[in-house]
């Protein structure tokens, strides 16, 4: 059946990425613990822009270029050069309003310049705690969406499945969904909604287990929080900045 | 958490092949819809074995070499060049007992191929038809266990992640598994599993639909029914047939 309605995908991995068309498409970057929660986060709290940057190197040379934050961590430890880590509890409005935030992250900043690379020019973040700007912002677009998943080193994780089904389940009326990623997404959205933390715990999703370790409890209870930094990161010219119209 | 029990993982696609060790692993290939429904049914029904080959091409030459029945579809119709198709109703016991099946399919073949490349030295298929044989076989080997799901042109499908689910259902306790997508495949099977064909009806599964327009609603049914087709198809010397010991 033809259909006037846009279309919705899910990507659940940035290895998938090839399959979809994301140069036709609001595509949506999705990094639940904890890259697309922060920026939501830095940008609720005042920060100028988030520049999003795929290596510790192009964060270091970034940060010498211009007066900004320089952040990042890998394996759970703020990277060595920078200096602040990717938690949104270290973005408060005391700290970062005003002030432009460099971040490269394990797998939401590269799943963003993948993006960009294949010909994106409509890229914004998500998280639950904006999850309702982006789905306002995504209805009054009318056109394509690509949710896409940054997944853990090219592996499909619980959390950002989990995000990207929270949106369908919102917006899924105003949409044209062929897409058994997302429908899988929403089925397991259905079953978790009512207690995401619990549900991510019983399931022992394998990045909130490696957040556990690390002491992160309080974050990922956080990045499962909807709506508390509830704006649009929007990407142009290589920042992302709160979108005019969110 | 050391573990003295095997790892279980599930890979979606056979674009994330990479991503997991395959040569450690007895390698499951999933491809519901339909061409490891067939393998068992056609193997069930006392072929003698069957030979799985990616391309229309091979299966074509192949049969010009050996004395056998060379099958295959693209799009829904009998490749040309070739005699029989894809569906498990084609190979009833008056027909293909004590024959050789040539089989090429879009996706189940090919993963196979892909899985021989990346140094799988143990591969078997698994299909609703028989998945009692497919679990017992896995728990007698006591090693490390991947669930390859076929998908559809390396789109994660609905039907192969639901087997891969009914797979870890049954033989979990056995398993450490610290693998995301794992917990969603079993997830998704507990929701379903009551009517598996109603679920992925009512999820307007991808291939489901795609099958449905070439009349293939009885296929269907059958391909999700378990244990119509119990054995066990092991992979040796280029050839599918029964594992001795299932």
């Amino acid at each position: 059946m033809p259909s006037s309605k846009p279309s919705l995908h899910t990507c659940l991995s940035p290895s998938l990425l090839s399959l979809y068309d994301v140069s036709n498409s609001a595509v949506v970057i999705i990094d639940v613990l904890r890259a697309s929660s922060t920026i939501a986060t830095a940008l609720f709290n005042g920060a100028k822009c988030v520049i999003p940057v795929d290596s510790v190197a192009k964060c270091i040379e970034l940060g010498k270029k211009i007066d900004s934050i320089t952040a990042g961590e890998r394996d759970g430890k703020i990277a060595e050069g920078l200096k602040y880590g990717n938690s949104p509890f270290e973005y408060p409005r005391s700290f970062i309003e005003g002030k432009t935030l460099v971040l490269t992250t394990t797998n939401g900043t590269k799943l963003m310049q993948l993006a960009l690379e294949k010909g994106a020019d409509h890229i914004v973040t998500g998280s639950f705690p904006n999850l309702s700007s982006l789905c306002n912002h995504l209805m009054k677009q009318k056109k394509n969406v690509l949710l896409g998943c940054a997944a853990w080193k090219d592996r499909i994780n619980m959390e950002d499945l989990l995000f990207a089904g929270a949106v369908i389940r919102q917006i899924k009326e105003n949409y044209s969904i062929n897409c058994d990623s997302s429908q899988i997404a929403e089925t397991i959205y259905n079953e978790a909604q009512g207690d995401l933390f619990d549900f991510i715990k019983t399931k022992k999703a394998s990045h909130y287990q490696r957040l556990l370790q690390y002491g992160l409890e309080r974050d990922i209870r956080y990045c499962l929080t909807i709506d508390e930094a509830d704006v649009l990161p929007f990407y142009e010219d290589g920042k992302l900045s709160i979108h005019p119209g969110s």
